[in-house]
């Protein structure tokens, strides 16, 4: 049997984690750390760097490579297929560092349950017969830091808030009767599809990482700053990860 | 000038506390404790313990008594007097505590960004002249430790999850187009107002305390049995916190 913990380790920030993320960490026989090739190679350092400073007993730190996914053909399609072999190479990973069974913990950006592929992917080893025993870490997401750098709610006052991704803003707009919307996954500038009137945008970029980087204002001034500033990031580091917060005026402004 | 800290300590379990808010407890004057009556008792006493946990320094803490909602009349209006009275009551404590200035943190449930006041309150006081500089530490939300405790994702596969109330979902039923709802803030059992079929609910109560509570299943055979025992829970303790999350099944049950 595999005890295996998918362990949120908030965004980058080793001030990020949990008294229980630490715990589980110190409990595992084995760390797995995701290599997610040169590109993002800054986030494996960050995940290393997570460990060296929260690890109070030696824990072997197994660093395996991700499959890339495949961004031809259909979405869903690829991103099953892509699971499918993340689960190889997990199952690979987890036999080979724990051939007699023990704990193994996975270091997992912001939070598992909140756009991420590890739950997916540990179900599909469970259906394959693998015995594993999930457990779940919560961790602060880009969401909550997104959030906490503007010092704003996510909702309006007693009212609903509506997260999806950058894909589906594009394909639907402005979801039904939502007022204010998080957008998470977005490859880039997903509010273009939507007419800024009325909208306000909070943006950060690298959220609780030493590059982080906020904008705020109406959209129709703050959309094309940050289009720009985007691109400049992203030619400067390599990559970038950003999400955004969208609200709509309503009648009653004081929520 | 008073630096306020709103420090998300999560949901009562000290080990959810971030790094980052055992530091920020650490570096205050003064930490600021709601109390919330007799019937919630239990929250202070957390909280306390918490502080006794996590202190590594003498940092006075000081309880100062919320105000009661008016359950009567209009909600928004009942809540915005509401607030307006808690911002007198942070006003006094604050300036009782830091008469020449100083950091205070205010331990709050979950996260600053999510259902909580805190927020609103303290753009209250700034509006109203206070020299206040606000810092939010995201915490660990109820919805977090629910998914992490039914080890399930909270969005559908690169899909969207729609947060919202109770009361929202009494008033207006399943909102448009969504297939994952969160429910926040139900005084019990609005998912009665849904028609069940096609319906999953994964519930939870007293999350990451002690007095921890599952339950899941369709909503038709899960749904009965959830307010049964919820009203059992609230004899018992006194006092009940429970959130769900619904899924709606899709042609597509994929994701």
């Amino acid at each position: 049997m595999i005890h295996l913990d998918l362990i949120g380790i908030g965004t980058g920030n080793p001030d990020h984690l949990t008294l229980a993320a630490v715990r589980a960490m110190n409990a595992a026989d084995v760390i797995l750390l995701p290599d997610k090739g040169a590109d993002k190679a800054g986030l494996i350092d960050l995940r290393r760097a997570i460990c060296a400073q929260v690890l109070t007993r030696p824990v072997a730190i197994v660093e395996f490579a991700m499959p890339l996914r495949d961004g031809a053909g259909d979405y869903a399609q690829a991103v099953h297929s892509w699971h499918d072999a993340i689960a190889r190479v997990w199952q690979a990973a987890l036999e080979r560092a724990l051939p007699h069974g023990g704990r193994a913990a996975l270091l997992v950006w912001g939070d598992p349950a909140l756009y991420d592929s590890s739950l997916r992917i540990a179900e599909r080893l469970m259906a394959q017969g693998l015995a594993l025993h999930v457990q779940v870490v919560p961790g602060i997401t880009s969401l909550q830091v997104l959030t906490a750098a503007h010092a704003i709610p996510l909702n309006p006052l007693a009212g609903p808030v509506t997260i999806t991704t950058g894909r589906l803003l594009r394909q639907h707009g402005w979801p039904a009767g939502a007022q204010h919307v998080a957008v998470m996954l977005d490859a880039g500038g997903a509010f273009q599809a939507l007419d800024p009137a009325g909208l306000t945008i909070w943006w950060g970029a690298y959220l609780g990482m030493e590059q982080q980087a906020l904008e705020h204002g109406s959209l129709a001034q703050a959309g094309p700053c940050i289009l720009a500033r985007r691109a400049a990031l992203r030619a400067q580091h390599g990559w970038i990860m950003d999400i955004y917060l969208l609200k709509k005026e309503t009648a009653d402004a004081s929520g």
